[in-house]
């Protein structure tokens, strides 16, 4: 079982480092910017995760296997990727939206293992999925995902509830994570492809 | 006494989250972007704070009231701020600077109570107060307000000097919040009102 | 040995403070908004480091010398620096870079003090070298430097690498600290001056 969490873990850090290494491409950043860039949206959110959970060192401290993915995902991110026109303009938010579940699953877990409540799992599922992304948006002056109108951070606290709930209700461990996991892509794709939105709540001061 | 703190906490919880709240209403976010928002602008200040002095897990996963606040005041504010042009402009500011001399405060207090001495009292005053609302202003693509001339970090400053003096002077706890809290609301305020700044440090070439 | 550590510590701390100084400077911000900014900039990627790696509370709240520096270099940048065309433009570059180099090697030293192994020591010089001066820029809403094709993580990285590979070969640690800070510092210099950059990673939409 754990051992699908930790392959899990590394999916969502290659993909989210590849979303980090997309953004760097297009603000023409060199080799190791690119890096840094990568490296901070693949861990950023899990290690704001345990700094505040408090399980420091945090967790790519500890076990080099992240940074070695990140590394590798650069690498063949900066080779393969060439042929920017033929890269369709979906990659980054679909490859966010991957991370997105994944991660939210993975930072719920966390919570739960160290015996925090659900209301905690589903916060921490939130900042871990949504902590790294953030950090790649400021730092390239984007306005963030999390900030726009189109469900984001919504689709996260949608998976990271239904992880708990499912586990409460005595829905077996595996199950719990691929249905939570399945709800927060389904959600962020939908909202995606066909520009869905909550309504939202708007203070801009309208002229009649 | 350490219940009145404890209520200060709560009302400077509710004020920066409607804060937040209204910030990201300006920017017409998703009711969970919202949520979002408020939280990072409630409790990033305390976070950091806690992160820091290595008081982890942070405050507010110990203690959920705080996440139930904030919760509460975003759906009250959700529902009952509807009509923007009668919510008048000075709003956002006041509230804010309420929530800097609460905050001010308990941030002062809780390194005061790890032992710390009178200095890093003052610096944790001043990451509670300002943390949450640099944060907000950072997501929010703005200026943060701390660094705008207009008289901030020196309000929040100013109440953590005032509260460490009171306290080592003698004066009792009680009366040193009360003094500590209105020097800084009542400096802030003023700056607000009359744009008051210190003269600013300039650097900016000058044409001739 | 270790006093001159410590020693190049404080000198980095006082001219990162001085770097975030003379940014609060173009931005006219009064002088408390100038202690905020230089501290940010001084001791921020200093305190993210020991916040990752579990040492807290971190450096500067068990030794005041740094703070003091910071107040007195921001009290001295206040007094001395009133003529701003006389101040070359290539200041705050330079200070950055000297900055750089000596963060990069307090950095990776702590981590390896830990019993962490060089490639973290790396990491650590780097974010130790890069955190303070990416908060300043993100906080004056600049692009961080660290994100601009002018060689800058890579002087850090380089010098890092530098450092671990020196003390893995037996040279003694005050020669492989003078190794490595040279290193960072003139391959950072170079690029300032002669406007070097690695090949970009270029993902930008061209026209035909």
């Amino acid at each position: 079982m754990s051992q699908w969490i930790y392959f899990f873990d590394l999916c969502g850090t290659a993909v989210f480092a590849l979303s980090g290494a997309l953004a760097a491409g297009k603000h023409r950043m060199d080799p190791f910017g690119v890096i840094v860039l990568a490296s901070v949206t693949a861990i950023g959110g899990g290690s704001i995760r345990d700094v505040l959970l408090g399980t420091t060192p945090v967790f790519w401290i500890t076990n080099h296997t992240y940074l070695i993915v990140i590394l590798a995902t650069v690498i063949a991110c900066l080779i393969l990727v060439r042929k920017p026109h033929k890269l369709p303009s979906i990659t980054l938010p679909v490859a966010d939206a991957l991370g997105l579940a994944l991660f939210t699953i993975i930072g719920a877990q966390k919570a739960l293992l160290l015996g925090h409540s659900g209301m905690i799992a589903v916060v921490m599922g939130l900042i871990t999925g949504v902590g790294g992304g953030i950090i790649r948006d400021v730092l390239c002056r984007q306005v963030p995902m999390v900030l726009r109108t189109e469900i984001y951070a919504t689709a996260s606290i949608v998976g990271g509830i239904c992880y708990t709930l499912c586990l409460a209700s005595g829905v077996n461990s595996m199950t719990s994570m691929f249905l939570a996991m399945f709800s927060t892509l389904i959600i962020r794709l939908s909202a995606i492809r066909w520009h869905l939105s909550l309504p939202a709540f708007d203070l801009k001061t309208k002229r009649h």
